[in-house]
């Protein structure tokens, strides 16, 4: 493991986007205003690292499968920057404490070697390993991150960090809120009317059975409070089913 | 133990249906239509994975003996897929963490090699080496499973994940259920019938036998909360003693 | 220390009662039709291995002395089993956790190669290192014990596994209790007549100085609550004293 | 990287001051007297260091982003010591424990070497590794930091401690106060005073476009709570969006 | 330390009582009818050891001072019995956990070559290292003096075991009391008469100078409650003062 | 750093005062009567050493600054014997636990070889690297000083033990005060007089503003509460201020 890591580690200079464009795979839905508002932000960070400051940190935050990494993975993928890198659980599973330390470590020292930068640090909350019971992290993975959070990239270098994570009171708590310049909440789906544009861009049914499914679902709760991730699962889901307008309801539901 | 590790997770690429179908051995008694609910819940998601989703991850529940494993190794053995494989503690037992964990690596590694996979991860909470005394867990096998529940297998690979665990309260502690794309129930039985066709399939005495002990249990308690796999082995236990009956009685009322 | 456990952990294919016996030096006492009720249900356990269920796992339980060991060993001896085993801490002191476990992993690999076999672990709550200050224990041994008394031996292979503690509610506490197909409460002495018997069995003084110690005796306290155990070394050290009637009274009221 | 420690431990003799030199890039605004008086106290200690007292060890401590290191580099850099040094987590990170005392321990014995000293340890409670949760930190770090922070340079070598912390009162728990000679609060922003001071150093729109903010900031809060460090930043990121009055009031704000 | 450990545990075959003499160096004085009755009952547990038991095992408690290892001494180097050792944590200083665990291992194994032993196990709760704080103590070493504390030796061989506590209480929290086979209670001197009876075999000052310690100490408290450890070092002390008579009562009465 | 550590513990046999030297280097102001006492205290123990108990253990405590470390090495140092050490934080800073513990255990056993010795633990609380946050400490170190506080030297060996703590109730806690023979407190300055005493010792200012500094610290606070190492301290601090008097009052006022 420890020699993959150090293979992994050492990549040629310049952007290596492939991680950050599979979790654009589905595709970006504009359900709502809301999704474009958060990418303009965002590019405005880019444009203020590109042109003026040193580093950026950039935090998102909001429920498990709301949309936070295809954000992220959009900004990035779009700034035009020669750096793009991501840092993710999924490439570190597996591995030891130390070498996942020694994987970010040399992820951000290859970054320094650019001149514009952007690192995506997915899930901080799943590298730390935080585990809410104890509560147990390592803290030896959350000294790294945070330093390299605060840390200027030397001479004219320049770092964009958008981090993510579904658990914003844990960072809160560990005090780490004063290591970003701002922070992006990106939530989950809440109106039926959101929901409708996934219905119909995902082609789901036609126009009378999203609108039962509206109609069924409306009359058991008002509100939505579902991720774009499995809203768009569900609906897959339920077309497998015998009958797909009430599994996607029970499914939305539950 | 390290060496045997290494040796037992490089198996052929394929299916490995073995240690499956051990867990099968004792048949499956089809005392109650909940049974075949379940069967029919599992068999659609390996449609979903087999023709759209590249990573679906369930989660089957219930008390300890109730059925979970058996039927997780059902819908796995009949879904064709040629690439099958059980993760159960008893294949770890001793191994040290590291090795735990390279196991398990491996094994998930093996499944991304195959264009159709089902892994059933038997008894998470004891995976993880959960104890509640403490607790106590180890969060590094902790780390290296919630990953895998969670990344997509590479290219065109797909892959279901059935997981059983008799601790679901644990996993709402541990905030694992939104790894899970669903959760299914697996009950104990609970009614006098449906125990009672547990012994016809046994062959435990005659009508007149069975009547009996359903009326002395009866007289006792109204519902039953016991395990088809506990229900089972008391069967057997009973017809060891002096006077069946009695004894079966006794133990299905501990 | 190693070394030696590995010698020790490869014994020649077979019975190997040694240390069993050992445990039933000072015979069996039958002082309270309780100690033949308990030796039926070892032995019908024992009937139901050999000719049905792959795998059952008992537990003795019982306050400090009550005679738990003893009669453990005595049903195992008494079985023909070709494959009788004693796990206990004796055999294990000073031995690191590491080798610990190699030594418990290899005594069931042992007995997985014999047709019919029984394995005695003793004094569970100390094998994992129970102490109730903290609480703490071996997790790593704890994982290995719990995964051998669930997992069932390869092939046809049969194995009848006899736990004893003085901690049952440890062992709640830890979950364990559903790892055990029935337990068994092994009491302690608790009448001035089982007393008796004891006293007769040891010829401690005649009749009358036996009626003067239970005399004594009750008119301190109506009921005894000591093991067999200690009863049997309390009328050994009161032999030693100056006055045995009253030092006696004194230890057995202490 | 213990390489790279023991590497970047054993510079040349004498003044290192690239380090402090970046605190300082963006210069120290002159927003309000209290820079002043910080920098009169600094030079004073410098002074008793250079012609009487051995050792003398000073905490610098405020909020967040309020200037602390800037001020204490600008103390050492105006020292005109031959040895200034800077003890940062970021020289350390993603080293090893050992490897961070060892890191420590030779900056001092370095220190030792020359008549006249200063070091500047910036973020103490960052370089122990200090986590409120738990709460964590490295106990081993500590000790050797606060060894050095009591202990006398040897023969007639003279050495001035200037440690800077956003947690002064993590410091306080941890017993740490009896350490230091003299303690320096470095206050926030508080006025909008102040603030304009900095708009107008940093150019920032006209007189009408500054007066705008503070009339919206002043109609939202009487007082302000913003370190110098974040300020500067806000000030920056309100240029690159579409309406900088808006936008600035807004990071201020917040 | 661990070659040294090596060296120091295979001492030849037999009577080692250097250590246990060091004990009794400053004598045993009668300064009350307790001390013969202790006496009495630890050579009555001699005895039974030589002529019947294969093991016991006592337990000396009382507090800081009070005479418990000159009083388990005694009983040893009294017995005549060819193996007489001393288990101390002096012995053990600064020995790593597993020298101190091979080094306690080792002696037993020692003693078990022999046809009659003693083993006096030193400061209980010292050599588990024990610590109020927390509490901490080592539990790798606690098993293996607890395992060795309840087995039996091999064959005939006979062990007396003399356990010497000052925190009896924490060996009752740490479960341990049901290892030994009867507990002897060493109290302090508790009288003026106890005390005087220590300063005439002392030969304190005269007569005259006695009474007035007495009748000084008397007017300040009653009842005494010190060892008799301290109170001879007390005495010492007094004779090196300037007014003995004062200095005594106010070390005493401290 | 461990071969260090080997090559420090190995110094040739005799005397080496050099580390108690330093720490008088500032002299002893006679500033109070309770001065003299503790001294005179301090030498009844050497001589009591000297001429009759093997082993003494004494315990100077009090707050930081009192000027324990001072009066400690002042007793050592007028003893004349031939062995007088130091055991101080300051030699083992950086040193891992084990080397700590060998140095440790050196220094006792290079005092065992001489006839008369004395032994200065300084700072206890920092050896065993104690910090109130958890709280935490090392046992290791704990047990092997402990051990050494209480064990005799061999043959005709003496040894006085002069141990400094500033926190005496964390010994308390940790049941350490019956590991010493007495315990000697040590003031901070408490009257404005003795103030006076160190200002005119220091030769600060002339009567006039001495009294004019007495005259405004009186009308702060009526009494005193500094040590006299940070009087010391603060009298050099004002001389380098622009108004010394002022400084002064507000430094001691702190
Ligand atoms: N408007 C949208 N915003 C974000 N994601 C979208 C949108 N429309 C569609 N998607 C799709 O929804 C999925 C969002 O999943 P994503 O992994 O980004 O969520 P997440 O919040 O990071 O989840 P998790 O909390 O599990 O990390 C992606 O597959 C993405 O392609
Ligand atoms: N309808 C059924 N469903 C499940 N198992 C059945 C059924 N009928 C019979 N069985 C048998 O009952 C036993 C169920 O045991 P299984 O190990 O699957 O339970 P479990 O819930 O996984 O137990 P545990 O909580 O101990 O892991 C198996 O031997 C299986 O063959
Ligand atoms: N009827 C009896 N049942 C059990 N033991 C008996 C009986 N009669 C005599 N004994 C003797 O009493 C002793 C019981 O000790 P044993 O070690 O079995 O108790 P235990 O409950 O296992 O003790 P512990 O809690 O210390 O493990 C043995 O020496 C055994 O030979
Ligand atoms: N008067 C001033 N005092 C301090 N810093 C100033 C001042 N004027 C401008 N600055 C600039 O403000 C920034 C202050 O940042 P600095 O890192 O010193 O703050 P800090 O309190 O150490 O932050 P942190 O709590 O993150 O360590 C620096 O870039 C510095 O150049
Ligand atoms: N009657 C007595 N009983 C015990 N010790 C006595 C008696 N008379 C004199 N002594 C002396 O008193 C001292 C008792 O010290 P000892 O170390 O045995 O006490 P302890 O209770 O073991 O102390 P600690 O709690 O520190 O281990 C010994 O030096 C012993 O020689
Ligand atoms: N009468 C005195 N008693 C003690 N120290 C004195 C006295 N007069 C002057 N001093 C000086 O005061 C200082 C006392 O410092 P010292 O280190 O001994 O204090 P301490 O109590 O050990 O401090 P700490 O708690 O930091 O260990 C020394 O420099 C000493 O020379
Ligand atoms: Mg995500
Ligand atoms: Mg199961
Ligand atoms: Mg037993
Ligand atoms: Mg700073
Ligand atoms: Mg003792
Ligand atoms: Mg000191």
């Amino acid at each position: 493991n420890f020699l993959d890591a150090l293979a992994e580690v050492t990549p040629a200079f310049g952007v290596s986007e492939g991680d950050l464009k599979m979790c654009l795979k589905e595709g970006l839905v504009n359900y709502s205003p809301k999704v474009h508002d958060i990418l303009t932000i965002g590019h405005r960070y880019v444009r203020q690292t590109k042109e003026k400051t040193s580093l950026i940190s950039l935090l998102m935050h909001g429920p498990s499968g709301s949309g936070k990494t295809a954000l992220a993975a959009k900004i990035a993928l779009d700034s035009g920057f020669p750096f793009v890198r991501l840092l993710s659980p999924d490439n570190m599973a597996a591995m030891s404490e130390s070498a996942k330390i020694a994987y970010i470590d040399n992820l951000f020292r290859d970054a320094y070697k650019s001149p514009l930068n952007i690192v995506v640090i997915d899930d901080l909350e799943k590298i730390i390993e935080w585990v809410p019971i104890g509560p147990r992290f390592s803290n030896a993975i959350l000294q790294v991150v945070t330093t390299y959070l605060k840390r200027h990239p030397p001479d004219d270098r320049r770092l964009l960090i958008i981090t993510t994570t579904s658990s914003y009171s844990v960072l809160q708590q560990l005090d780490l809120l004063s290591c970003f310049n701002n922070d992006i909440a990106v939530p989950n789906l809440s109106t039926l009317d959101e929901f409708n544009n996934v219905m119909v861009e995902k082609q789901f049914l036609d126009d009378k059975g999203r609108a039962e499914v509206l109609h069924k679902l409306g009359s058991i709760t008002p509100r939505l409070d579902v991720g774009i991730k499995n809203a768009m699962i569900n609906i897959d889901s339920a077309t497998f089913g015998e009958n797909p307008v009430d599994e996607l309801v029970e499914l939305m539901a539950k």
